[in-house]
Formats: C-alpha cells, sequence, structure tokens
C-alpha cells in the first residue's frame, strides 16, 4: 500500500491526551452514576437486525450499519439476490446482524432477555460506543460513545427527580453552567386534546418544538400546514404564550385543561410532583418547565428532561424522559422506566471552548532514567523497579545516547523529572534527580529515592 | 416480535458482576502499563477493508465482518454483482469497510498516520474489543478484547525485558502463577540454516512448535512431510532434545551455529542481553528459553514471549515479541518494535477457576433508606442528597412499600446498611442505621450520618 492510511468518513483516533480528557468525563458521569446505585452492564457491538430494524423510524433504519453475513453469504442468500434491485430486499437477504443505534434498545432487549436474573427496579448504566451511517460533519461523528443510565420496573416519580439531581451533580463537577428544561409528555398530550385533535400531538408537538428556532408566526404557518384548523391555532396562542415563573405558568395550563382533559391536568400534576423533590434534594442548577420540550422522541410517556449548557451554543448535550411500554416490543409489556442519557462528545467540545479540562488529565511518565549504558544502566534497573513498585510512573530511556538527546525526549514527553545515575553516584550509592521546570537538581541516596518522589 | 429476544452468537451480554470483574483485570493491566510510561490510544472500530485484508493471512480475511456500504449500495456497486457468483468479489463490491480484528495492524496504521505529532520511541497500550467471524465455541467468542503494549522506534533489548517485567508485575499482583517462556526468531532461523533450508523457517517453526502438544515422533514425520530432507531431520535431533539449563542450553546451541549462522548466534547473544536485564530487574517469575516457542506469527523478528498459567490448563493467556517491520506495510519502513498483549478473557477464566477474584469487585448500593411515604419521605431527601455527595452509592426505595418488601430488595441486592427515618426519628432528628449482615441496629443524629457510614 503506497498511499498514505486513513479511517473511514466519520471515525475518530483518540490520541493520549484525548483519551484522559474523555475519560474525565465518563469518570465524572460514572462516580454520579454509582453513587445513586446504578450498576454497569454492557450489551455486544453487534445485535440481530430483528432487534434494531422498526424501533428507530424509517430513517433510522436507513442509518443502522449492516454486517454482510460470514461464510459462502451469497448461496446463503438464494437465487434471488442475483435478480432483486431493491437494495432493501438484498440487504435483508445478505446481512442478519447491524452494529447497535444506541443503548435504549439493547437495553430493553437486556431486560426481557435476562429478566429472571434481574432484581426490580433495575437500575443500569452503560457507557459504550454507538454507531450511525450519519452524513459526518462537524461534531457528529459515526461512531460515537454514549452514557445511559436508565431505571425500569417503577412507576415513582422519585427516579425523574433523581435524574434531574445527577445532571445537576454531573455539571457542577464539571464546572459546566447548565439549564434543565423540564416537560410532560402528558402535558402535550393535554394540549392537543384541548384542541380537540388528540391524535395529532404528533404534529403539534414537531411544530412547537421549533419555536425557539424558528419563532411563533412560522410555528403558527406550520401547525396550518399540518392540518389544525385556524381556530385550533387560535386557541393554542395563550398556551404558546405563556409567561411567569414555572408555577404559574403551570397554575395558567391546569385552568385551561380543567374540564378538558383529564390526561393534561395528570401531565401537571406529575410535574409539580418531580420539582417539588428537586427543591427536597437541594438541586442547586436552574429547572425550568417548557412545554416546548418535545426531544422528537415518540416513546417518551411522562417526564421529558433536556440540558443545555448556558455559555456555549451546542444544542442539548443532555437529554431523557419517562417511558412506560419500552420492553413491550420485545414481549415485556408494563414496564415502565425512566432514563437519561449524556451527549460526551458536546460535553467535550464545551469544556474545550472553555477551557474547563483540568491541567492534570493527561497521564505521563514522572521520572526518566538517565542511560549511561554499562555498568551505570544496569545499576539503575533495579531501582526503577522500586520505582514503579510504589506506584510511579517511571522509565529509562533505551539506548545510551547523549544526554541532550536523552533530557529532549524527557522534555516532548512532559516529564516532570530526571533521575541520573552516573560514576559519581555509583560510588557514593546515591543518584541525583533533576526538575526539569526549575533546572533544581538534588542528590539522595538511592534507598531514599522513592520516599524522595513521593514527597514531590 | 414475539419470540424470547436473543443475541448473535459468540457474543456476550456483561453483567454488573462481570463487568466490575473484567474491570478488576483491565485496571491490573492498565496501572501496570501506566507504570512503565505507556499511554493509551483508541482506534475506530471500523477500519477500511484496504488497510485490514491480506494482513492476516488467507484465513484471516475470511474471519473479517465486513460492513455493507450505506445508501444506495447495489447501484453503487455496478452490475457485476448481480452476475458474479464469486463471494469474495461480490463482498469487496458491498463493502468498504471491516470490523478491526485485532490492535495490531490499527496500531501500525495509527502510527504511521500520525507520525509528525508522535514523540518516538512511541509506547502506547490499547485496550479495545476486537471481532472475528470464527466458529464459536467454549472460551472463544466473536467480540472480545484484547489488551496491548507496544513500544516502536527503538531497537534496544531493554524494553524486551520491561515486557517480561510487566507480565511478571500482573500477574503477581492478579495471584496468578505463571511461567514465561522466551525465544527468539532468529535461532529459529539459525536452525533452519543449520539444516541447510534456510528457506523453510516457517514450514519447521510450524512443525517443531506442536512438540508438546504431538511428541518427538509425530513432530519428525511431519518436518518430512513439509520437505525437510531425513538427513536434516537427523540433524534437528539434538537441538530438538537440548536439555539443562537455560544457559546450558544456550551455550549448546551456539556451539552448533558457531561457523554455521551469524543469524543463530545473534539470536543467542539477544537472548542472553535480555535474560540478563531480566534479573537485573528482579523479575521473580520463572523465566525459561524454550526453542520451540514459535506463536505462528510471521511478523516477529526477534524476541518472542509466552505466557502460561501454572494451574489451570488454558493454553497461552498472554504473549508477544519483537518486531522490526510492522509500519512498512503502510509506507513507513524501518519502524522496529516490540509488544505484548494480554488475553482478558482467558485469565478471567483462570480467575474464575481459582477462585481468583476479590470479593469486593461488584459494586452495589450502600445504604437503602427505606421509604415511608409523605413527610418522611421528604425528610429523607436532603439527607439522601447529604450522603451522595460524601461519595456513599445509596438509594431510596421508590414507593412507600411494606417494610418487608423493601428489606428484601435490600437483601437481593446485597445492599449493606438500611437506613430507616419514620415518626420517632423525625421527632428527635435521628435516624436508625440496621446493617443487614448482623441485624444491629444504630440510632444516630440526622446530622452524624455521612460520619457514621464512613466510619463503617
Amino acid at each position: 500500500m503506497a498511499s498514505r492510511p486513513a479511517i473511514p468518513k466519520g471515525t475518530r483516533d483518540f490520541s493520549p491526551e484525548e483519551i484522559s480528557r474523555r475519560n474525565y468525563i465518563f469518570d465524572t458521569i460514572k462516580s454520579v452514576y454509582r453513587s445513586y446505585g446504578f450498576q454497569p452492564i454492557e450489551t455486544p457491538s453487534m445485535e440481530y437486525l430483528s432487534t434494531l430494524m422498526g424501533k428507530y423510524g424509517e430513517e433510522g433504519d436507513k442509518l443502522l450499519f449492516k454486517i454482510l453475513n460470514s461464510g459462502d453469504f451469497l448461496a446463503d442468500a438464494g437465487p434471488d439476490v442475483l435478480t432483486s434491485h431493491d437494495a432493501g430486499h438484498v440487504a435483508a437477504l445478505l446481512c442478519e446482524k447491524g452494529l447497535r443505534y444506541d443503548l435504549t434498545v439493547p437495553f430493553a432487549r437486556y431486560v426481557v432477555q435476562h429478566r429472571a436474573e434481574l432484581v426490580f427496579p433495575f437500575k443500569r448504566y452503560q457507557i459504550q460506543p454507538v454507531w450511525r451511517a450519519d452524513r459526518p460533519q462537524k461534531g457528529r461523528y459515526r461512531e460515537f460513545y454514549q452514557c445511559d443510565a436508565d431505571v425500569v420496573g417503577s412507576d415513582s416519580l422519585l427516579y425523574d427527580a433523581e435524574l434531574v439531581q445527577m445532571v445537576d451533580q454531573v455539571f457542577r463537577r464539571l464546572q459546566i453552567s447548565v439549564t434543565v428544561k423540564l416537560n410532560n409528555r402528558k402535558i402535550l398530550s393535554g394540549i392537543a386534546e384541548l384542541l380537540g385533535q388528540a391524535e395529532k400531538v404528533t404534529d403539534l408537538t414537531t411544530a412547537i418544538d421549533k419555536l425557539d428556532k424558528i419563532g411563533l408566526e412560522n410555528v403558527n404557518a406550520e401547525l396550518l400546514e399540518r392540518g389544525f384548523s385556524a381556530a385550533s391555532v387560535a386557541r393554542l396562542q395563550p398556551v404558546l404564550q405563556l409567561s411567569g415563573s414555572t408555577e404559574e405558568k403551570l397554575s395558567a395550563i391546569a385552568a385551561l385543561f380543567e374540564g378538558t382533559s383529564e390526561t393534561g391536568l395528570k401531565g401537571v400534576a406529575e410535574m409539580r410532583e418531580v420539582l417539588g423533590y428537586v427543591t427536597d434534594m437541594q438541586v442547586q442548577t436552574a429547572v425550568e418547565f417548557d412545554l416546548t420540550l418535545a426531544r422528537g422522541l415518540n416513546y417518551y410517556t411522562g417526564t421529558i428532561i433536556e440540558v443545555k449548557a448556558n455559555d456555549v451554543k451546542i444544542g442539548s448535550i443532555c437529554g431523557g424522559g419517562r417511558y412506560d411500554n419500552l420492553t413491550g416490543i420485545f414481549g415485556m409489556p408494563g414496564l415502565s422506566g425512566v432514563g437519561i442519557s449524556f451527549g460526551a462528545d458536546r460535553i467535550y467540545d464545551v469544556l474545550l471552548q472553555t477551557d474547563g479540562f483540568p491541567d492534570s488529565t493527561t497521564e505521563t511518565t514522572q521520572v526518566l532514567f538517565v542511560n549511561f549504558g554499562g555498568d551505570e544502566m544496569r545499576a539503575v534497573l533495579p531501582l526503577l523497579s522500586e520505582v514503579r513498585r510504589a506506584g510511579i510512573s517511571a522509565e529509562i530511556y533505551p539506548d545510551p545516547l547523549k544526554m541532550k538527546k536523552q533530557l529532549a525526549y524527557a522534555d516532548s514527553r512532559r516529564i516532570a523529572f530526571v533521575a541520573i545515575l552516573g560514576g559519581d553516584e555509583m560510588a557514593s550509592g546515591s543518584i541525583t534527580v533533576k526538575e526539569l521546570a526549575t533546572g533544581q537538581q538534588t542528590k539522595v541516596a538511592q534507598r531514599d529515592l522513592v520516599d524522595f518522589l513521593l514527597n514531590r
């Protein structure tokens, strides 16, 4: 291969520095998940296409990466494969597996498959890559990590509030200022009922979800286009123009639901209960009720959560919600759950832009032992072993090159200390330690080296 | 979907317990890698097939998982795809990407692609899953983790010895008794030269690699079958029957090489140098010279390393070696390297069989707050927040069910403590903590709860 090697579009290599930074995000999220009693699971990268297909809408099916069957896949596919010009049909004949598209469907599959071993409510977290054959663009990748936590097997709204508390804790630890927006799918259904068009709740939410982006006038135009009557749109106006505090908004909308929508009233009651718990839990992040929030995902049935960074324009960096029937598609109905997902890539970009990564995230060697060759080198080896056994990351330069070259290596690797064991030091059982940042040199007894380094 | 969901053959779900155990292995390996100055990188799950094909032999090419091109893959493939009956040809038309088969080839690709940013010698470790369309069987999976460390850009045999030291440290920390076997590819080449059949070194090593398994007589038969003359096979007998200490064996074989194979002599010298360093480094594990060791991988050019567990029959659990030209296939010749790979799945099985996992590997909730509903429940919420902020993993039971049910949940989750805040406790500002293992109950002031738990 003569040409310079490359990696597929939309995928990435991660350097040591990028890994350390990403782990800083993962570790923060994990430690919060754990302190709430969530336990990790992992699922295979590939699932049967029968598990994945039809769960993400028509567009989602197209974005699944499909894996060619192994062995003699052509013969196994039958003669049809050579005559059909329908790509979807041919793909189904050639492929029975696909790469995971998200962590939610594999989790639902996991719960149903392992139900006998699980204790409910089952709280799991999962941090793994997912793959989507999306058009690659800035900030959108074909392989990226999701960081999900879900609890299934309980209707308790305490869990909805706990997810808000977890969001609060994660972003305070990362020192990212955020706003949490909450809504409830039942309030959205209530609004559709209020307009007398309960069956059009998806059209309604798709349109009003854009209020922030395209403005009231364009939303109204889109609603008319989507088949809402002019009377309905007129009736919607006081709802879309609600103002005041969260409690004022909830009271106003509850008054509208009174006598017209039981579902809407239930949504308001759930929202109040969740907000009450959030207060009791001493959440410090700003939490707002936003009735335009829909998140486009039809499987939410209760609370909807979305988090935005206050200081960086980047869209949602975390989101989630409650669903009543996620495992129903796999033959286990009636299991309610609620979950959240942190967008690690966007959080990474926020921290880059706000200079929010701690300085020490990149792990590197702490001490480089200079290599003088011969006896001096061999005298270094047991010392090096001792330093490493003490948990200090250390190296010896591999060849007895000029000191200058060895120091240049230490410098470019950002190694803090250089340890020098030459003829003088051998004779006196000592070793010289040089701190590269200050140039300060200290001669210590070889037996005191570990203590000396641990005290730095 | 009516049928119970399943996952593809040869793949696995990981439960919280399995993840904790696997992380115990990964964390041990990582901490050793880090203390030797290795830094983590990650590469994409998918690589171009042009990067992967032809690197693992014909059999390896067949075991690659290929990913169907996205979009209108049929039209893009051209008319040929509908008439060809050659699966390999059709696969090449339909697929441009495949899943990573190991971590070595992606690492070589990474080094060449990023050479301008790297500091050489470049020491990287990489712990990621790989995929092979192998026939699934006990202990062999289609998705499994590799844990590799390599250093490229140096010929120094200090690194070969350091890898042995790392093996020593990893397995002593895991408390697995192992034997390290060493060989040198140049010694194998020397033996082929000794027989006057230098060009047949691969046939030679493939045959003598089996000495342990099939015995001397069968090895001799196989050599004849592979085209070695009876004279050659006779000449080989003293080599195959070498005995004594490592130094005795090396001396004997050096005597045979004297005047017949420069390469063989160089191999003996390298082996002695590596063994000398291993002694200086105070390696405690048994290290043996084994001239039948070949590891089947043709890219090794110097030291070959293999590790076997002493107490469990499971084959090799770690292996590696030195290669002179791994990046040559990507247009960057002359870069020498040496690396090692730990087999996490087999190490897992060894630890299971020897009961070697520490008891505390499964992380679970430490305290469950009983839920009495109403005011008592709301009084628990700020306490729960405080406990979590202190880094203690804690939960509240989601609903005010009967105490018995809540305790059963704590029990099945193996939660150590239950915290009870009922009417009495509310009145006195206290909380009762019950240790489930002993049944012991202690009433403490609410403000002392965190301290009390931290002291347990």
